[in-house]
């Protein structure tokens, strides 16, 4: 069994005083102090970036790592787009299946506000077809017309979507290391400006520097000595065509759908077992689309279900989604992103998220996508 | 155990009239046809490629393969410079050894010479320090500064590096999928253009576009239905620091001799067990340091020894290097490189490697190295 023994995070924002190489050293240096653990003890690293490449002519990072930290062992960088940090996860696992008594960190980072937004949104565009990126479509444009197809379809509409971004900003509020602390209203999501309709900025995930980690291992005399841990039950990654225009339905991101059945099948749980979960709200019908696709909410309900705020932290139910603020508030450095989803879930199993922690929490999710679907990483956790 | 069963390549070369999807689909195809398998008999990719995001704004092309291949499974892009294609391996062989019954294709696919020669070769500094960067490095540069170290150090020339690329163009010769099919001579090299002293035109490997895919598979049936196999005794990885100033000894590769020794352990041979080997000959000096880093000649030895030509088709030597014509003669489109030289083993270990066959081959090694040193694999196969 693996088990989980630490997360750090960097605080998630415009970071401008601080480097690509700072933010890792950060959160490396975090993640190893805070389980007292000796550098030494640490048999691989998994690093998860996209845009260093394309945004500051920044590769084998892997190697710039092993000199930071100053080791020679096995460092494998990762690239899924917005999904890279939930890839690295999912391969530190296979590595840890593969060998036995081994202790390895996860990390992704990513720094992104040293550039225009134009810049930024451009480079980000290269995980779309060729074709998309032709045509001059964003990722904003894409989600913009995934939005469209389920409104007309199912008749949600700007306002139900505007309650995911609320109830994100109020989790947020509750976390210290978000990029936005501050709670909004429906009334401000409505009245922000267009991005790409329906999505407006409200909707939309910011751009964001930070870089989290996590500690994985399956020695058990590491595993003995933590002052906590918990279970990594599945990790499953499935890819899906790239572009809109192949999918059969605009409406769903099949490859979540497939990674969502795969991880539950390998960990024997039901949808209902599920108490918390991080999903990709990069925009906020993505949120909508994550919960039916993972099995949560049928498909057509999302955008009647999120106006119940029965996600929301302080409700009643049985699931609460995205405590850590989720990408719209919280900030998403895309390559940190999917180890920030599973280090919340982290804190959420062991009790440690102070004035956000959710009440008799067993098992937790994390739901990582890449582009516009292309990648899906589905993890479940047990404390 | 992982057996190898199928192996296939692009030419390498300027290949302007192919995309880099073309080229991938070339590979993938190519290798499934050659093997009789159908395309949903595959578990899971792993593709190695350094730099279509910097060149032509490319990312998460694992999404675009998804859609190439029409399938819905794991695709994990890598990344490690030109190990990318060693990377990429090393992990498929721990997705094997993680789960049971599974096939895999490994890729390796770059295409560069759809850009000046001064993008490609800052694109490519991409994978030094920044400071290296900032001084104006690029490998060539990093490569003269080591070759000219080891010539003060060991007392070799210019001449005895020569031996290096005249065997290599000769084995070049033999292989109709290399770049390159003319035979050279000293006088060649020797009077070839300086590119940073000591090292000229003719001790460095070009720039070329080509992909190369291998399957691996632990599924029983599969390997038994599969007309030849070689078996994966062992893949290691190994990173060290990135610039050459961190380095105790810049007249060796530290990651190289320490993923030797965990290979060689891991498949219990000796160095004298190894037939035939592809080494990582960036440039000329690269490869008298490979053969002393992974033990096959004494630290120093490297320049006198490479004029004895045992190490060229043909000799009575045990041991005879680079039969696909290296990385000089055959090509170097870094993300295959890594896949390339294990598919020449495969052909070696498999008796199809036709006129350049060696004789009574049984075991094999491939060592790919990424930026100066920074990363090494070192992977050892058997009949």
């Amino acid at each position: 069994m693996i088990s989980l023994l630490d997360y750090y995070t960097t605080k998630f924002g415009e970071l401008w005083e601080k480097s690509l190489s700072d933010l890792i050293q950060e959160a490396v240096n975090g993640v190893l102090k805070s389980n007292k653990l000796n550098k030494k003890q640490i048999d691989a690293i998994f690093f998860a970036n996209m845009l260093a490449g394309v945004l500051e002519n920044n590769l084998h990072i892997s190697a710039k790592l092993a000199e930071l930290i100053g080791l020679n062992i096995p460092i494998y960088r990762v690239e899924a787009a917005c999904a890279s940090g939930g890839a690295a996860f999912s391969l530190a696992n296979n590595y840890l299946n593969a060998n036995s008594n081994k202790t390895v960190i996860v990390i992704g980072a990513e720094k992104m506000t040293d550039y225009s937004p134009e810049e930024t949104t451009q480079a980000l565009a290269g995980a779309a077809s060729g074709e998309e990126q032709e045509a001059g479509l964003t990722f904003s444009g894409l989600y913009g017309m995934m939005a469209n197809f389920y409104f007309e379809k199912y008749g949600c509409s700007e306002e139900n979507l505007a309650y995911v971004s609320v109830k994100n900003h109020f989790h947020g509020s509750l976390n210290e290391k978000a990029q936005f602390r501050n709670k909004i209203t429906i009334d401000d999501v409505l009245q922000s400006p267009y991005v790409a309709h329906p999505l407006k900025v409200m909707d939309s995930a910011p751009i964001s520097d930070g870089a989290s980690a996590v500690i994985l291992s399956n020695n058990q005399s590491i595993i003995k000595k933590s002052k906590c841990s918990i279970k990594v039950l599945s990790s499953q990654m499935i890819n899906d065509t790239i572009s809109l225009k192949s999918r059969k339905r605009p409406d769903e991101i099949l490859a979540t759908k497939i990674a969502a059945d795969k991880a539950f099948q390998e960990s024997k749980l039901e949808r209902i077992d599920i108490n918390v979960a991080e999903v990709h709200d990069c925009f906020s019908i993505a949120e909508i689309l994550a919960l039916e696709d993972l099995g949560f909410w049928e498909k057509g309900q999302g955008g009647k279900k999120i106006t119940e705020n029965s996600t929301r932290w302080g409700s009643n139910s049985r699931l609460i989604i995205n405590t850590s603020g989720g990408l719209k508030a919280a900030g998403h450095p895309v390559g940190a992103t999917g180890i920030k989803q599973i280090g919340e879930i982290f804190l959420q199993l062991t009790g440690h998220a102070t004035n956000r922690q959710v009440k008799k929490v067993r098992y937790g999710l994390a739901h990582n996508v890449g582009g516009s679907g292309g990648t899906a990483v589905v993890t479940i956790l047990a404390s």
